[in-house]
């Protein structure tokens, strides 16, 4: 073979293509193979397409893997689970010592550590590499979380640079996480923000009828100032969308039950592993098993509507300005409440790792490319530029500042909604949450004497230290003679 | 030897020692052993205290093993984990086939199932037998939920019926569970039941600012109604303990700090593997972390007080006896939705798992021993009774009818909190679960529209049956032209 590619790409559905095409368009000379080799020849038409690009097709993995400069470099694309392992078995029979391979797709974090061990035994480097934003994303600017081996980062850390998202003032969206499955296990973790912003529109439109075009108008203006993000800018695309099939606007037609990834679970389990309070993400699990439980929902809508509770209370009397206001701020100091949680949820489990993650840098890297890009993540790198060892972002002053800001209309909207019979569990779970985090004296002094009163679990007090036992049955039955 | 006795037990801490009077207590001869033999002699000294019972101590694992009439029934209570293995192995050896080892600790279902596993290739059954009722349970009448070996369980059964809580009615508490490691999974699920007692205490007394004496008739007259209950009654007598180590009521001197176990953590990480919502469980999970970070939770208060937050805003306008009404109502009300979570988490279990568990019978053998018991449980058995399949607890025309007339007090007590500055996320999370789950509409649809908008992930419509994929981004960005 006359000249040797800089780096290869296995795996050719679109976020494989994708990413490929983002590599060569960078100049950085690229092999592709996949199992079937339709996509190959795909993927190598479309480059023709974009403009010649450098990027050439294999149709079987020996070539594939011989047509790579060493050390080779080869990033994965394929599905998490058994793909990954066969692909893996496939390429790693024609590598050598010191080659490395890079999983770029959604594989659990403790799967890609075993990965990376039995690579090690074979001398191969391994790094599990989340990759967030979406086929956009890989095509034109991804937010990427490599993480593993710090040596086969620095062989590709030049093509990263490039291909990732770029963020004006800020940098490249990518940046070495840590060892082990940290940027698997970053990526793999969820915030619940979609949900609130599903249960701000519920109000406006549910209590105070607002129309697609006013929610249109107000998730456009919401995208001006501090909500501003991905996911407000494509909420206010959505309502502006008429259906192509019949009258009116498409989202008022799309089903209310949503699907389910694994991710969502992955977050909330390992919250319970971690003895981290995570109750937004929760509420946004929960609220998409709810979701899916359509046809109970009917039955029970029915038979409470036949009982006298009905679906709900509209108040058209609420200030309609006001309202919309007050549902903006509940959502931001919400969203507060998400990230403080996903933060020390990410800082728990790099404890537990020796992972030595740093939050703002994670902050700084999703600026971009993936979905959850929002200028709030500027106001959290700045939270833990002020203190890196931040207890909760909620007692970082700025956002203290902003909390209390906020709080009346928070407090408002989740009792109007209350009122009005409809849920905002994201909403109310997160003031919950601030409320239970800001108190310094909780009614847990009553569960703890209750469990040492049922099973003698000791309990301490306020004012004496050590660990204290009651015969609480013993007292109360002499007390009731 | 002269005679053998009928079953054996071995790990005598004070459950096991208790667990073992109750036995002979009820006339079935008895052998004990442990493992450090001080406790099997202290058992031996308390049966003689306690008139003579057929109790029998052995030093040595072989002499207890063969003082069992066969086939031999052992029972084990040691702790989870390395102690249950070494106890297996020890007493093993000594068994022969046909034999049978019942592990009333509080071994995770899976162990349960491995041990089971291991001890059938040695010819041995095995069952896993959740004891619930603490130490005065085990030596007066504990709650029993046996699973695995239904050979096993008929080799005992006439000893479980006597040694176990008999109540009026209803008979004795307990009954053969299902295969497999059902009896010990069920065991290890908890309701977040004492949260939303502490969440009453806390509005009672913080936003109304009722006294302990208060408090203490409160619920002793709560404990005569619909919330009877072993957990109400412990509360009462906790409000009227006076402190042994100075001025005023011990409840007040107890620290706000929750101790953990792992069955709120299990019961969390389940239902997120089940796809089944459990926010009131979940949210007493939460309050538990968040009660063990004391230290933050002083710096945070300080930190808001100062930003204008005051801790707690009261309200002595509040008419005192209609607040106390609408706090039993509220509590009512979600301990309807607590359990309902809980009985969907055990059947969603019970189908994964091929169990076949009846949910009515299982409230049925919590009615007595155990620290859940209550008689709410028969209100559950005969909803179950009515409607074997029914779906919810929510939808059981009995509940539906409760549920409508406390809906009003519910909401105004979340509400008041809500104003008041305090946290009820127990409250509030069951009353979200109950708006979510009677709602025919929800604003998922928002949320499939992102996912398909941001991920390609389809749809459904409510008009057309079919799996649909828009093109957001484009039909967006023409729009905007």
């Amino acid at each position: 073979m006359a000249t040797l590619n800089r780096i290869g790409l296995a795996g050719l559905a679109v976020m494989g293509q994708n990413l490929a095409l983002n590599i060569a368009e960078k100049g950085f000379p690229i092999s592709v193979y996949n199992w079937t080799t339709s996509e190959v020849d795909e993927t190598v038409e479309r480059t023709k397409q974009e403009g010649n690009l450098p990027l050439y097709g294999f149709h079987d993995p020996e070539s594939f893997v011989h047509s790579i400069q060493k050390p080779r470099v080869i990033i994965m694309l394929v599905k998490a689970g058994s793909p990954v392992d066969q692909t893996i078995k496939t390429l790693s029979v024609y590598m050598e010592k010191g080659d490395c391979i890079i999983d770029g797709g959604n594989e659990w974090y403790e799967n890609t550590e075993r990965q990376e061990k039995a690579m090690g035994e074979l001398g191969l480097l391994y790094l599990g590499m989340g990759v967030s934003g979406g086929e956009e994303g890989a095509r034109h600017g991804p937010s990427m979380m490599p993480g593993g081996s710090f040596e086969a980062y620095k062989h590709i850390e030049d093509i990263l640079l490039k291909v990732a998202a770029q963020v004006p003032d800020s940098g490249p969206c990518v940046t070495y996480f840590g060892k082990g499955g940290s940027g698997n296990f970053v990526k793999s973790f969820t915030t619940g923000l979609n949900m609130l912003i599903a249960e701000a529109y519920d109000v406006l439109k549910s209590v105070r009828k607002l129309s697609n075009e006013e929610l249109n108008h107000v998730f456009s203006e919401w995208n001006k100032g501090e909500l501003l993000s991905f996911l407000i800018e494509i909420t206010a695309d959505i309502f502006g969308i008429k259906d192509d099939k019949g009258e009116g606007y498409l989202v008022d037609k799309v089903l209310d039950k949503t699907g389910m990834k694994g991710t969502g679970k992955w977050t909330v389990q390992q919250a319970a592993e971690l003895s981290v309070a995570a109750p937004t993400i929760a509420s946004s699990l929960d609220a998409r098993f709810l979701s899916g439980l359509k046809d109970e929902r009917v039955e029970a809508a029915k038979v409470f509507k036949s009982g006298g509770i009905g679906n709900i209370f509209t108040d058209q009397a609420v200030d309609k300005e006001k309202l919309i206001n007050d549902v903006r701020q509940a959502l931001y100091a919400s969203k507060i409440c998400s990230y403080a949680q996903g933060k020390n949820l990410i800082r728990a489990k790099s404890i537990e790792q020796g992972w030595d993650l740093k939050l703002g840098e994670l902050a700084r890297i999703w600026k971009g490319g993936c979905i959850i890009r929002a200028v709030f993540l500027d106001r959290i790198k700045k939270a833990y530029d002020r203190n890196p060892d931040l207890a909760s972002l909620l007692v970082d002053p700025e956002f203290v500042k902003e909390i209390i800001d906020r709080q009346s209309s928070w407090r408002r909207v989740v009792c109007l909604a209350i009122n009005a019979g409809i849920s905002t569990p994201g909403m109310s779970s997160s003031l919950a949450y601030f409320d239970t985090y800001r108190r310094d004296r909780l009614p847990a002094n009553l569960v703890q004497a209750q469990r040492d009163y049922f099973g003698a679990h000791t309990y301490e007090r306020t004012d004496i230290p050590g660990s204290f036992y009651t015969e609480w049955f013993k007292i109360a039955k002499q007390s009731r003679i």
